[in-house]
């Protein structure tokens, strides 16, 4: 089963697919809860982006954010938690990263904010695929 | 700004935009929250879909939800409410709906039950443009 989502500022669509009992179907698009993932990964990957320039460090070369979620394995299929995985390539200062990732998760991810309310956010750092400790 | 979401399921790619200073940068893509709540919107909807299956009435000819949420001014910039509607079309029985929407938002549809514990979800139903009293 497929929607297509639309919203009110742009012109993009999104195709969101439903899994259905009928496997045959051919799967395009991405399913409710990697959507609802990948908001919350934009929004706080974006915050973090937006405190680096502000704080006037090196930007990273590259910069990713990985999401996932366990979920309840009973209905309502909730996320017991959330990983949120902050990877950044580059020269940018260790504290300035920590500082902003902190920063992201309190106050300028609205979306992480509330999230952390109803599920545990589990953060992770890394650079140049070190482990930061925060 | 601009991210790409990809996921593990499919192969499907969508862009991420976030709103910067420079507002010459074209807009392609979709927001952070937008995002979001097009999970949220895909989650109860396919939940609804499904249980309207289970139930055996007369499917809806046509199926839409309309999402919208109301943030707060200052960050932590977090949804006030959502407001959740459902748009039918066709010869659906009424009762029916509203047993689905209901059983969507308290079991079904994990994202609308999690959001509920942390903002108000107000819920409209329309059957042919006419509102469904719940």
């Amino acid at each position: 089963m497929q929607f297509t989502a639309t919203n009110d500022k742009t012109d993009a669509k999104v195709a969101i697919v439903i899994e259905t009992p009928d496997k045959s179907e051919e799967i395009k698009g991405t399913g409710p809860k990697h959507l609802f993932l990948q908001g919350l990964a934009g929004c706080t990957g974006g915050a973090v982006l937006f405190l680096l320039q502000k704080m006037r460090t090196e930007m990273p070369s590259k910069f990713m954010v990985d999401v996932s979620g366990k979920l309840t394995t009973e209905h309502p299929m909730v996320f017991e938690n959330i990983d949120i995985t902050y990877r950044f390539e580059g020269n940018t200062d260790v504290e300035t990263i920590k500082k902003a990732v902190k920063m992201s998760e309190e106050k300028y991810c609205g979306l992480t904010y509330m999230l952390s309310k109803v599920t545990e956010l589990k953060i992770g750092i890394l650079l140049n695929d070190k482990t930061i400790e925060r």
